[in-house]
């Protein structure tokens, strides 16, 4: 089987990927039940002006179109807590199990997910947190307008 | 005060052009309160690709980035009812209120976006109604997929 270390790699290559660029650093991947990377991405809001690239919207684009019966026997793994736009999207596909890196730095839209129905597992990675924690110091402003808030 | 009306026949505008186009039509815009048309777009999974731009989606993507006070006094419309991923991003950016233009089509995540205390309107537009009903009947495999649903 499939490690869930494994998929979080991958989510935090992309995210450092994104932080190396000037992004957030916010990586994601897509991996079917049989060890199959569908595909990866990280937030692209810097790098492209893009407000809905985030992580995981922007691993699912990279995916391309997909049968249901494909994500249905996906993980999706994100190196942050998922916002409510990409928790939202993982049940519009209906993936099953969502992995996250660490939920310290951001709250998303965990419990709507666990309500209906999705595994939601938090690896509590501390290279995760430490990359977004870092980023959060350094540009404060970038990151409050990808989650929709106003600069504290 | 801009009419809800307006914004409805930029987003059937919007629709429309999709199917010309071979696409998914659903269509929407983001108006500020102050009658600014923000942002236009339509769903583009057939003519990109793309999973993840949804109308609602690739019109705050067209948008560009965007700050939280401008989010805070805006109208997200759209033809169909926003499904989980779209309401989501509502919910993400802050936007206090969403007019569609139906939901006998599909049925998406509006009790969630009332419960966070999105305004929710429902303008009953035939037009909308009539082109969404047009293309599943013509085309329900890519319908389906859209929603993340087997072919019935
Ligand atoms: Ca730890
Ligand atoms: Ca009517
Ligand atoms: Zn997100
Ligand atoms: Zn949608």
């Amino acid at each position: 089987m499939f490690d869930d270390e494994e998929g979080m790699k991958i989510a935090y290559e992309e995210a450092l990927k994104g932080y190396e660029e000037g992004g957030i650093p916010i990586g994601s991947c897509l991996v079917h039940e049989d060890g199959t990377v569908l595909g990866r991405g990280h937030n692209m809001r810097i790098q492209k002006g893009s407000p809905t690239l985030h992580g995981e919207i922007s691993c699912l684009e990279n995916c391309g179109r997909l049968k249901a019966e494909v994500y249905a026997k996906c993980t999706l793994y994100t190196t942050l807590s998922p916002c409510s736009m990409c928790s939202g999207s993982a049940l519009l596909f209906k993936i099953p199990r969502l992995v996250m890196g660490e939920n310290v730095n951001f709250q998303g839209a965990e419990d709507w997910l666990q309500k209906n129905g999705v595994e939601v597992i938090n690896l509590k990675n501390e290279k995760c947190e430490k990359l977004m924690a870092k980023f959060i110091e350094e540009r404060p402003g970038d990151w409050y307008e990808d989650i929709g808030e106003s600069e504290k």
